[in-house]
């Protein structure tokens, strides 16, 4: 049997919002296996001087816990 | 001193949304002790045809940590 | 006239979360006459193990009050 | 190429909330073809006297259109 | 006179975020005519191992239906 | 049997936002018949000097589909 | 001391928006007093033919129960 | 049988926000019985130069009715 | 370069929804220039006996700054 | 005539959520004048270790602009 | 590299909300380590009598995971 | 003291959403300094035949005013 999980977390880029999921996901990617989906929850970023410094996105991460 | 914390995942039934909600209960009894509490978040499902053959319920379950 | 109000009440069951709604319904027919229509705004439950032992159903609940 | 739609319909059924989906399934599968989803957005019922005399729900179904 | 009609749809990429959008005004114009504004309500993705492999942005087009 | 419907549009008017509403109606009488009810999502307006030149009401119309 | 409390409620009106939510407040009237405000919370209408045949405004209204 | 009910009022207080959801608790049990919870639904104040002089609650309270 | 900006008001009328809309608009005039949307994000109105006495309309008015 | 505007500010204390909200309406005071209604947005913190170091408030202003 | 995770829990006190807010950052730092920030997603009580004897904060945490 | 201020602006770009989140960050620092951080609040874009040919990114810019 399988059970499907959620988490939440946020990923960060210098670079821009797509780099931020990305990064989201790979960082998921180091403690979480069978990961299926990616929901985008909200966008943010740290501004310094006119310029974004920062990305940041809120997503939820779903992945299948393999039963033993 | 208790903690209660809440965790978010997915429950499936080929059978219908109750079960749906069920199984993901019983899904998560496999690693969490002392549920307390569901709330279903949404109601989804995939259709195959003219029919609904899987079942998804997103729930959120809260448990208590005991404190060691 | 006729005057068209809104009343906000938890239906509950043992058995399911359609009886939790039909529940509320039937529950509200002893203090409410002219009852038209039910919206369900959420569902909950409560767990004992790794079984769900109350349904509840959120519900709102509109009916005519007849002018006297 | 392939395009993903999405439309909403409502489901209607004197028996229950689970039949009122399957059958809101059933009858956009009449004009419909290649349905893959189904988000159930909300549950409403009428009531005549105590009971909930047709249940409805309020889905929204995504399917594949084929490019030609 | 001129009728504004609103659909929602999918739009998929393997690429990125931006790049879904764009394809779900291509597949939209396939069928529909006289587009003129995209709201962006979603963004989902999916992932295979530590990647995002399919973008997707679910996307409300609002387009003007001339009359006959 | 009957399928019930749902459709977006944007009703516009010059004159103000009740008539936005019914013109939308209006607007959607011409390609769908047996319309049932209206919901309205939203309000906005175009705006010239200190004056609102456009109303607009975004709405949601069912309509029941007869079954050839 | 003074309790203020809420009631929602659904005003109708044949002729417009404006009026429904006006026939609300005086249908309330006729049972609560000392009535202070009024939220609209959604708007809906009945359709008949090509025309809106009945207005609805759900609105909440808030008044002040004095104490004995 | 027990029936559940949920009303929405106001509490206020001219000391702060946590007195402000005590009183709506007080002011209800003068005329309501065998309370069970408060929601919190939103929180607003009434300012006088630079300082707030009236705080105010909006809560849901669910209540239990002993069926007679 | 144009800078659109976005600014939240209250309009107020004794007439009417409409004009409390429409007074937003001419009262932002008097301070704001190149106004272009208007946004109604929610209605009130005070009550006294068994009348409104003031509408309300919580808009939000985006209008294009001139770059120096 | 007078013109009631609304602005945005988040509030900030060492202390507590009570003193985050009464310092965001002490520091708008400093700019702004005639203020007369505050809306509690959301609340966050800052921690450090096991401690909340500071208390954030997301609040809206009402005030009203005396026109020359 | 540093993962930001987000988790949910209810923090629970008998003498306030503050408080309650408090006790879950103190909860959750008994298991998790480098927490940086906290949301409060909704306040709730439960009452005996006229009085709120147990306050509830759901919160949403945020920590850094540090990569080994 | 510090103040932190929000305000809400649009920006536009004609070739990507990244680019219309840098633009608002960018024209907003024409009048405003000391801006800390940026929230996205929707998407939109202007349709020309099949293409997108403008991203518009309504966004929450929030900035410290220092205290004179």
């Amino acid at each position: 049997m399988t059970i499907v999980k959620i988490i939440e977390l946020v990923g960060v880029s210098k670079n821009g919002l797509q780099e931020a999921v990305e990064n989201a996901v790979k960082d998921a990617s180091k403690t979480i296996r069978n990961m299926r989906g990616v929901d985008i929850l909200s966008w943010t970023g740290e501004i310094d001087g006119d310029k974004i410094v920062e990305y940041r996105a809120n997503v939820k991460i779903s992945f299948i816990v393999e039963e033993r």
